[in-house]
């Protein structure tokens, strides 16, 4: 098979062996695989691979057709449409996923919003369910709304029955993240302004972190999930005392396989129907032939995208 | 009435008027009062009361006998022993406490354990229980171990199955804390390199905050309290993310009346059987006269205290 390699920090589109699933894996030909920017880091050698991923084959996230099932499998069969959580290998032809950390892909989704759903979903729900205990009417600030986790964390938020701001710098995407259900879209200094909020989802990082702890409300959560503008800041615990406040900061690529797969199937039970009726959405900025990823990388690291940006195979 | 009063940054032995309880206020005359931390920096004007309490009046805990009640107060009578968590004006002869923030005080225990009950507890509990969400096993530092939040910290903790570390500066105070429920005593810059821990009370700040944080295991999380000896932070949030870990910083005497009785309701039904049965225990390192109030926040301010400081009145 094909996939991409990453060989001295820059990524080649190489040939090797196909896998073979063991246990319970699945192996899936891949027909959309997200790109996302803990990609970017890995090949430029700054974020290991989780030692159980393939070291040289960067992919979070996929869909396509399971080709070959491992004698252990159970839940899948050959010629079914999945999608994938993994720690590495999905931007190639064909991909190992264990079936714990695969969901059934409806057919009323293309394939590239398939391949781009669960990294995103899975990151969002995490952070603003689970860690965050969202409940309604709970004022919640996204800041980098326009990304993958962050439209997804906008919709998620909504559907909750969250008060959501959105901050996108780009005024250009501000009508589409009030479709997608944001109550107030503003550019990062206002929304920095505009609390208080019970929830902050900072995918972000950076300069506004300090303006952000300001103007948390009694007992608010940071929740870190991003920090590509910078993970440092002097913080004054004097300010979160007084409001009783606290930070969380996560990472879902790292976790162990058990943790992925607990949240997978709470992902499946909870949000696939939604998913398959077309309630939350997986916008798109572009798709690329995964020979083309070099194209795909670079419009990541770019920025600025409303949306995904997918890796497309097959077909 | 006497009471101590701020006049310009000190404190002075005064009269007043007799305070006259409205609506549910139990008016208590005072036997025993704790001397904590946010004493001695209210004194010296760096810490504002909240505006519900009296303004020139310290205290946050008591305990004595019930010498009028309001029209409204219905649990409580007339020569009752009562404990009260107030935002202030408890270190006088008469204090007033409404009823919904008092406590039955056990006849087993003495009035200067009584006196130094509420806040230690209450805020230990708060912040272990509530906001930790401390569970049997969980593995527990509590630094500042040997004061008044921190012996009562490590009693509860040990008391909720957990495996608790105790950070104690004085080596000659280990063995006590041991006694207490500690199951490891160490000086803290041995405790700061014997994670990892699920969670740390941090009951001083300081130098030492970075190296709590590194030293938390996954999903932990550092429960900020007290910070005397520093309240700024160098903080790195790839640290935080790569553990899934957190900080939640919280105070007890800012926030309003119906926060306190919730908590008050909670402890009255969960350490008071505790408290009266000796299973629980207020360790007191000195008591004062209350004219003699300038001694005992002295000894405060020296620290090195194994429990609480208190005055005592009447008698």
């Amino acid at each position: 098979m094909h996939s991409l390699t990453i060989v001295s920090g820059r990524l080649e589109w190489s040939t090797r062996p196909d896998p073979i699933p063991q246990g319970s894996q699945l192996l899936v030909r891949v027909r959309a695989a997200g790109v996302n920017p803990a990609d970017l880091l890995q090949v430029r050698g700054h974020y290991p691979p989780p030692p159980d991923a393939p070291q040289d084959v960067p992919g979070l996230e996929l869909a396509g057709t399971v080709d070959q099932v491992g004698p252990l499998a159970r839940h899948f069969k050959v010629g079914d449409r999945v999608m994938g959580l993994v720690g590495g290998g999905a931007q190639a032809e064909l991909a190992l996923v264990d079936e714990s950390v695969a969901l059934a892909a409806p057919e009323e989704i293309a394939w590239e919003s398939a391949g781009g759903f669960m990294e995103a979903f899975a990151t969002a729900y995490d952070a603003l369910i689970r860690q965050g205990g969202l409940t309604v009417g709970a004022r919640v600030l996204v800041t980098g709304a326009a990304g993958g986790v962050g439209t997804a964390a906008v919709q998620l938020a909504a559907a909750a029955g969250a008060q959501v701001t959105a901050s996108v710098r780009r005024t250009e995407f501000h009508a589409r993240l009030r479709e997608l259900g944001a109550h107030r879209v503003m550019v990062p200094t206002d929304a920095a302004e505009s609390g208080p909020y019970d929830l902050v989802l900072e995918l972000v990082g950076g300069p506004m972190l300090s303006s952000h702890l300001g103007q948390l409300g009694t007992s608010g959560r940071l929740i870190v999930i991003g920090v590509g503008a910078g993970r440092r800041m002097d913080l004054d615990l004097s300010l979160l005392m007084a409001r009783r406040a606290g930070i969380v900061a996560s990472t879902l690529r790292a976790r162990p396989l058990f943790e992925k797969a607990a949240l997978v199937r709470t992902i499946g039970e909870r949000l696939l129907p939604q998913l398959a009726s077309g309630r939350l959405l997986v916008p798109v900025a572009a798709a690329f032939p995964i020979a083309d990823a070099a194209s795909a990388y670079a419009r990541v690291g770019e920025g600025g995208n409303l949306g995904k940006v997918v890796l497309l195979s097959g077909g």
